[in-house]
């Protein structure tokens, strides 16, 4: 079954990694989904198959070199080749820099940008044998500056933005096409409902990303045409400071 | 006839102004399109006209401002309410610095940057009222760094992307999209065909961008969600150098 | 007597300009400074030669063509090579680009950037020659980025910035040392003493610029080794937020 | 003995660092420097005390938290309060995405930025109590943008100048001076030696930077009084394309 197309996104969350996942199902994809836990993507699973798409679970931490080429070549193996790469891992943990420990710097890296590496990295090579593809990361706007208490999560995004444009420089000229997509402002989650109430309250004026808007975004990148490709673009809610 | 919807395109030349036109004609907009000379905007409106479309050419002298808020008064009035707007003008005349003249290095801003706060900002008071609106600036690789020979397009570049970005602060909050598309790379026009053959041969392969797939962004931002805008993409060829 | 070293600082008022003509002078530079108005120069030019350094004011519009290459060519000819030349004008005026005039618009540019480039290219010319000399441009942080209510201010400092970048890439080779200074903050001047009070105020808290702290920069710029150019600085007091 | 001022030079090796710690030796402040093996510190050591300094030579690994812990409570116990701190380690193996294994990329991120970052905090935790001090990172072209082959050694010198940046906005109201210097360009350094000889042949024309000179930015920095401080600065030979 080696002819299907096959979307890997690597941190298929709740939000935006599940709308992209969705989004790209509905063009034919196979969604092939990760998260570190297999059980909650059963949900995001099964509202694609819902949908009549095709999609996989697989629980793979991320972070770990042996789990990740084990599970793309599974992938490529069983499924298809991936013709569509996103990664969507990262969480931010502000922290002052007086008190930021070794071990949490180490995981926010090895969680956002180390895995990145990890994952983009094995589906790259195979991309490359076959001169085509789509690698998608998603950034933010602490890998564009530093701030006060982004120590930690800045130097992930600066690190993930850095492999992406060293990426797209480098395997442009295979037709591999890398975007680093810079999302400034709060998602429509749980989270930013339960921590940032008066946050969330101005989602009835747009005020928040909605996350299958983002994964919009996503898909545009994979459709662009050769000739004209975006490496990176922003995306912010129309009343956000910035 | 107030009810139309008019997207106001300033530089509509043979390839990218023109391509942006048509594509905003092709969804029911009023292509109003404008060129210092009228005669040469003939053949645009006649292809829009032709494929079923609405279109009205308009000579205006981009650089003078009691036209171009006639110009933009006139359209209000007599056609309909800007909803979108791009401006498109600015061409490169590489020169060392040691021989600029202030006379270029005039014009070639008075073109390519203040044409552009003239046409955005007559436009802008405008949507500012309706609290609704799109602004569209093309930009260039000149407009990020500055380059030996570059110092006057640089220049004017550097000044539209702070207007854009200026505009897009303030404006964005009053529901108004303000974004900068950074061409980088060889386009599809006679002029390239003419003057850098080697690169136009590179066109059966990809290697410069095609005006239809730069205007499709203009459409694409223009079509964002108000909770997921875009300021800022680039467009260049898949194996272009950067 | 044309041996003696010369800086010319375009823009010499009372604050950064005037300091930095002041620390040059200390160095045994003969000091030119201009103004459009030659009276308010008489208290610099005193106050250098009181010093026991060399100065010369000169009433000059750095926005006309003739009086600039007139200007220059006279120090030239009867002082001596400008070795160092410094761009030091530019105010903001902030404006809602909804209100901002066409005039002030072009106003704003003229002043803060045409003249920098009609003042840099006639000096570099000399200096191209002589494959030596320094030019530094004052430059501010709405030359990085842009504002609500500063498009026409950001635009030329954006501007100064572009053709300060294309300077050094195409003189640095000529033995040019080309540099922009970014100041972040208010500055220790009558207009923040009696525009802005409370910041003022922050003074003796080391929270305003010293020009006296900031000409050292420019001396320090011109001073580095070739093989160690600086081509940009930033300059903030420790609190400033940023 | 605690009344002496001390700098830290983290990576003091033969070039860059070792200039830098000489060159804050000759004001006065006793030099304590480390490297992974304290034989090779013996002869900069030396050095400094023969020309009447102090100095001290610290076999310490950057990467380990308890040996860093360690050596900074040792230093402050022991020797004086660190007054200035200097992070110098990392250096580029290029290499090709495809080919780049996760544990050399792992490898370069960990000694050029996360040892930075438990270098630089250890030492900010004293600084904050003092309310002064300085931090400065050694920093690259590779800092500023990602590159083919770059992929690790850009990631890792994002992230140091993301933290830099962090740093400098929570500390500097903290009185303490955070800066961060872009070195462009190759160093004299028995490496550009051997392996660049083409471009080493360029040090008589001063096309490759002199550690003495890059020294001298650090030093300047330091002694930026606070109402004028700068952030970062970029060092390059006059003949550098960029």
């Amino acid at each position: 079954m080696n002819n299907k197309k096959v979307v890997l996104v690597i941190g298929a969350g709740d939000a935006t990694g599940g709308a992209i996942a969705k989004r790209f199902a509905q063009e034919g994809f196979v969604a092939c989904v990760t998260r570190r836990s297999a059980d909650k993507l059963q949900p995001l699973v099964d509202s694609i198959l819902a949908d009549g798409g095709q999609a996989h679970g697989f629980a793979c931490d991320a972070r770990k070199e042996e789990e990740v080429v084990a599970l793309v070549e599974q992938i490529e193996n069983d499924i298809g080749p991936i013709e569509a790469f996103v990664f969507n891992i990262g969480a931010n943990v502000p922290c002052s820099i007086l008190e930021e420990t070794a071990r949490k710097y180490f995981k926010i890296w090895e969680m956002a940008c180390f895995s990145g590496f990890l994952n983009a990295r094995e589906v790259a090579i195979r991309m490359a044998k076959r001169q085509r593809g789509t690698i998608l990361f998603t950034g933010a706007t602490a890998g564009m500056r530093g701030a006060a208490g982004f120590a930690a999560f800045a130097g992930a995004k600066h690190g993930i933005r850095a492999l992406a444009q060293s990426m797209a420089r480098e395997l442009g000229p295979m037709n591999i096409h890398v975007a680093h997509i810079i999302v400034d402002g709060a998602i429509d989650t749980d989270f930013i409902r339960n921590s940032f109430p008066e946050k969330y309250a101005t989602k009835d004026q747009d005020g928040i990303l909605n996350p299958e808007h983002i994964a919009e975004n996503y898909w545009y990148l994979h459709s662009q045409p050769r000739d004209a490709w975006t490496f990176e673009l922003d995306l912010r809610p129309w009343n956000e400071r910035w």
